[in-house]
Order: C-alpha cells, then structure tokens, then sequence
C-alpha cells in the first residue's frame, strides 16, 4: 500500500478501504505520510466526498486514535455545530441533571465568529475547565453534571487532521466534519446525544440542504455505534440569545434558567426535550413538560448554582464592564432582521472572539441587544449596548451594521 | 490577498486571477506558501482544472520565473509526452539541422518505463551533456545543432512545483502539464514547436479524447507567446522502436539515420516533415520530401555523427552488453500486440531505467525486439533478445509478457 495510489483513488472519486484509510490517517498522526501528502488527500477528499461507509470507517479511525470515557450511567450530551449568542449548553445541561440524567461533557473553545462554552464557563471567576478523570467522574456520580475542556487525550487524530484543515481550505467537507463531531462525542462517552445543526449566515452550513445531508450521517454514524441520537436544524441568521460575549452571556443562560422567554430558551426546550426524551425511552411531549417544568420549579436554576460552585466558580464575582457605548437608531422603522454575522464580527472586534488562535479574550465585554426582529422602533431608540473595554476603540459605519431597519 | 482564499476559490471551480496565480505559485517558490498548501491547491486544480486563461497566465509565470535563452536565428524543437523506444529526437533533430534549420535543444532524463533523450546521449562515452551558455550559443551558431541537459537556471518554478506534483497525486492535470512543457520550451528560445503527444498504455495519456484536449490547449498556448506551434498524436500501445535501452536506441536511431524503415522512421519523417513545414513556410507535403531526402542522401547521418563528435561524444565506444538472453515463442501464431507498458517494466528490471530519481543506469542493457505485430511465428522462435549485465538476473513469467500471439 502506498500513499500516492491512495491519494489517485480518492482524486478519481473511488472509495478508500478502511485500510486505505488507517494508512493514511495514522500513518499522518505517526508522521509516516507528510502534511503535503495528507492535504493533497485532504482536498480530494473535499471535492470529491467521502461515502457513508468511509465516514464510519474514519470515526472508528478517529475514536480509536485516543482514549474513550466510560461512565457508570448512560450520560447524555448535546453538540451544536456553531453560532452566535448560542448559549444553550449552559441551560439545558441544567435541566438534564436535574432531572437525574448524567452529563459528563468535554466542550471547546470558539474560534471566529462562533462562541465555545469553555471560553464563557472560563468567564466565571474560579471555574476549573480541567479536572483530573477521577475527579470528572466523581462528579458527575455525585452532582450529575460536569463540563471541562475537550481533553487532549481524546481523539489526538481528529485534532492534528482538523489544524492541518483549517490551514488548506478543506474544513468544508460533509464526511469529515461528521467524523470529527462524531467521533469526538463517542470517545467522551455520551450514550444520548442531540445535534443542533445551525444554518444560516452566522453558521458554516449556509442551505438547509447542506444541513439535511449532514443531519442524515450524523444519525446514521450515531446509530452504527450504538448512540441514541436526534439532531435539530435550527437558525443561525440572527444571533440565538440577546447577549453576544462571554460573561454576557453567563448572565443570559442565568436568566433563561430563571424563566426568560425568547429563542433561547424555546431552542434549549427543545433540545432539552430530544435529550430527555431519548434517556426516558418517552415521548418528546412529556419530555418536554419535564423540561419547562425543570425551568419553571427553578430546579435547573440551582442545579446550575450546585454545578458551578461544585467545579470551584464564584458568579457572584464574574465580571461584566461597565463602559457601555450605546446604539441608537437613527430611522423610524421596523427591525427586519438581526445580522449574527455582523454581531459575531463585532464582538470579536470588541475583544470578545478570537480572531485566530493565539488570541487573547476578554471575557467582560460583548453586545447586548435590547431590540429584536419584528420590533417597531423610533429614531433615537437604543438599539443594542456595547459592553467596551475602552471608550477609545475605532468602529466603523461597517462594524455596526447589526440591525436592517425598515 | 491570502492563500486560503485562492484554495478555496479553485475548491469551488472558481477562475484565479494572475495576481492569485502569483501569490500562490511565486509564494511558494520564495518560501511564502508551505508545502501543504501549495499540495491543496494543486489537488484542486487536478480535480476541478484550470481555465484557458489560467494557463496562459501560469505558462507566463513559469516562464519569467527563471532564465529565457535566445538564439540569433530562429531555432527549432521537438517534444514528445514520453514514451517507451521513442528515440525520434536523436532522428529528427539532425534532419532539421542538415536543413539548416538550428536546433539549440534541452532535454530531460528518463523516468520510470518513459525513456529520456539525456540518457541516451549519455551511453555515448565523453558527450558532454552540460555546455557553457557561450558553448552551447556558439555550437548552435556553428553546426546549427546542440543537444544538452535541462538547465537549472529555465523555469525553476515548474522544477519545484513539478517535484511537489510527483508526490501528492496531482501528476495528471492538462493544464499543469501544458503549462509545464509550454514553458520550458518557451523559455528555452523554441521559435517552431512540434509537440508529439503520445496516447495508449505505455503513455501517461490513456485516450485520444484526452490527448485531443492537451493538443489543443498546448496549441493555444503556443500561438499566445507566439510561436509555430503543431501538435501531432502517436500511438504508444507498442514501443516506437525495435530498441529500448540506452545504447540500443542510440544505435537504432543510427540505423533509421541509415534509411531502415519502420514505426521509428515514420514518426521521425512526419516529426521532422512538420517542423521543416514551419521554419521553411512550405507545404507538409514537400517539407516530407527534404526530411526524406535528407535521410536518404545520408546528410542527416552526417549532421548527427558531426554533432555527436563536435560535442565530444565517441560512437565507436559505446558500449552494448554481450550478454545475450533469447526469448523464444512458445507457440506458433501471430503477433496480435506487443505491449510498451510491460517492455518498459522490464527495461526497468535490466538496469535499463530509473525506478526512481537516485536509480543509476546501465546504459548497455536493454530489450531489443525481432519480431513486431502482424508477424506469423512458429514455436521456439526467437521473439526478442535481452541484453542483460548479469546472467544471473531472475525473471518471471510476468516480466517476460511482451508479446500476446495468437
């Protein structure tokens, strides 16, 4: 077997035997086949797709490059593909818990435009995003719930191919995003998981086509290794929650978890439902009675409360900034629509995104939005509220197009 | 302007422009644009192509990346895609310069089953290979004829990006390789151009239709940088020539230099009648009748053995290995083919030909064949004798499946 036939193959749209697959994608983690080799694969692989059958082969590859997690319980895990203001993790992993269903949950950080909930837990003064395995499993027997950082030794594979990705242009392909997801959840432990696909032009899936596609593997990988799984495809054209920023957005979940209506909350129902409703074996009607009920009984509320005191954060010192530049509008009109993209520019421009991975956050500052899609609004009405650092930072006509009012 | 960017435009079968071709292509050569993701690219572009216009452009940039050689008067080449027993150059170049039509010409090394005009020259003890830019202007000037090794100075761009090609699968693009053989010819001061494009299993072209497509652009390409430019396509399913292996060919092209007739010295005459046709501004017709001539009257003969000797090469010490190995028939019948792929493999096997870029040659070893297709043979025939280095040389049944007769 040879590298370069296995490159040829692919490139002729011909499907790599799980063999083929293990020599090249090992042969890369051990440095046998160079990183020209592997993006040159890399590439044809994006072009020219990879078949159900590859993509399994290859999240078998993926889990088996590193260590897997075993709980005691069945847990149950959620994974969103990305957005902005998307801080469900943080109210329906509550609500789970509480509701006596394990979670052990390993997350990431965000990189671009997309937040990542490691970097908003990180937000919260004294929050430990590491643990060692004993304790993580100590845990989540004892309180039910524990998120930390994606450990290192969980699928080495899948890290090392996805940074020689994003440097080749070859992050966009269906059967190796659905591998990295996949695999990296199987490896963590999850027995029940809900995928929520996001689309739109805050998401790196644009056409709810795409979304299907990746909707239809996802269950079909999940299944093959035994999950219980569900995905959602929801919107990521207006940022999901009102609150774009790390501990900005802290202090939303907080409020969906005392009862705040509004997207956020109706997302976290939802995935909510699908994850109880899958650990229960019932209905995804009850389940979600259980759900707004867990909400409504404030029960999530202080299982969140437990969490984070139990994994060493102080809320009560997290901090939002006080310098607040406001945004006003400066027609009368009615908002039609809300840009993610544009918001999530901004709070990386504001200092609260990377803009690559050496960046440095700051967790205290970000966008509010006081206004939403459909409201009405005057001339002078403040729009939204940007939490700055410093009052002297540059924006742009181009940096505050948030808001297309008509 | 960012590399990613240009990947990812080719990625969706976008048209790069020449500033992007520029960026990628010269980024690399500097040292700017890393391996993994020039191989990208280059993956990208095999599997979704270049337009016309790219090209040219790439054509352009290959040229002005290294040294362009001019001769006073207007010079002549010949380029064949590689074949097995194709030693045409070593015919048609003294035809030309017997015509006085100058021939200043570089040629490249054989590798794998396809010969390399550089290597045959090298069987002949004391050709020098490597002249002095002064040396090879003047011996042009003088006997309107000089062969020599690519120089390292032309097209160092196409040198670099070739050697990333041969690794990563991306050998097989028609625009690359247009660009790639335009370029060097262009670069090497070629006013009229014959490009022979070989098709069939001893060629890296398989179709005609893919041939037909190379020939064309190749012609486009030609006329953009203004030159006379013909494209002629030949068959490669059987070798050219009776001979493979270095002195072998060096001889054979001796004897067709002599008038023997045959594959070999229809090629070489409608090689040769084609290019006379552009430097003379004639007819075809009658420019066969000059290469003809010129064979017949034994003046292309003298051209070539004043070449050889004014560039120091002694035909009468080239050496052909005494070791003799006939190959009979085991069968009566008739010579339904003769297959260049497998005679190349065991030229190959002999010694005959580099298996990779470190293999050394021997130079006397070889295949010589004395029965062709359509001939009737009886059991125990001798079909072909090997000119092996070493009697102990183990061969298969496998390596010796030359000819199918029935």
């Amino acid at each position: 077997m040879n590298i370069i036939d296995i490159i040829t193959k692919k490139k002729r749209k011909e499907e790599l035997t799980f063999d083929e697959l293990d020599f090249a994608f090992n042969g890369y983690l051990k440095g046998e086949v160079p990183d020209y080799q592997m993006s040159s694969l890399l590439m044809a692989i994006t072009i020219n797709g990879l078949t159900l059958k590859e993509t399994i082969n290859l999240t078998e590859l993926f889990i088996k490059s590193g260590k897997c997690f075993e709980f005691e319980k069945k847990t149950a895990d959620k994974h969103s593909t990305g957005g902005v203001g998307d801080t469900v993790t943080l109210v329906v992993m509550p609500i789970l818990a509480s509701l006596n269903i394990p979670v052990g949950k390993m997350s990431g950080r965000g990189l671009g435009i997309t937040g990542g909930t490691v970097d908003k837990l990180e937000a919260i003064p004294g929050y430990k995003v590491k643990l060692s395995e004993k304790a993580f499993y100590e845990q989540v027997k004892k309180i039910s719930i524990a998120v930390i950082a994606q450990s290192e030794e969980v699928v080495p594979l899948d890290k090392a191919i996805y940074a020689l990705r994003d440097v080749t242009g070859t992050v966009d392909s269906m059967g190796l995003i659905a591998s990295s997801i996949m695999s990296k959840k199987i490896a963590c432990g999850a027995n029940y998981i809900v995928i929520d696909i996001k689309v739109g032009e805050g998401a790196f899936i644009k056409t709810k086509a795409e979304a299907k596609e990746l909707s239809s593997w996802m269950k079909k990988i999940g299944k093959h290794f035994g999950m219980g799984i569900e995905t959602l495809i929801t919107s990521m054209d207006a940022p999901l929650g009102s609150s774009i920023g790390n501990a900005l957005e802290v202090a939303e979940a907080i409020e969906v978890l005392k009862g705040k209506e509004g997207k956020l909350y109706d997302v976290s129902v939802e995935v909510a439902s699908h994850l109880i409703a899958l650990a229960k074996n019932m209905e995804v009607k009850d389940a979600e009675i259980l759900a707004k009920n867990a909400l409504q009984k404030k029960t999530a509320l202080k299982t969140f409360e437990k969490w984070i005191k139990t994994q060493g954060g102080n809320l009560s010192e997290m901090k939002i900034s006080d310098k607040l530049i406001d945004i006003h509008s400066n027609i009368d009109g009615t908002i039609q629509k809300i840009s993610a993209l544009n918001c999530g520019k901004l709070a990386i421009k504001l200092g609260a995104g990377r803009e690559n991975k050496n960046s440095k956050i700051d967790y205290s500052v970000g966008i509010k939005l006081l206004k939403h899609e459909g409201d009405t609004v005057k001339k002078g009405d403040v729009l939204a509220e940007l939490y700055v650092n410093d009052y002297d930072i540059e924006l742009t006509d181009e940096d505050l197009k948030l808001f297309v009012i008509k």
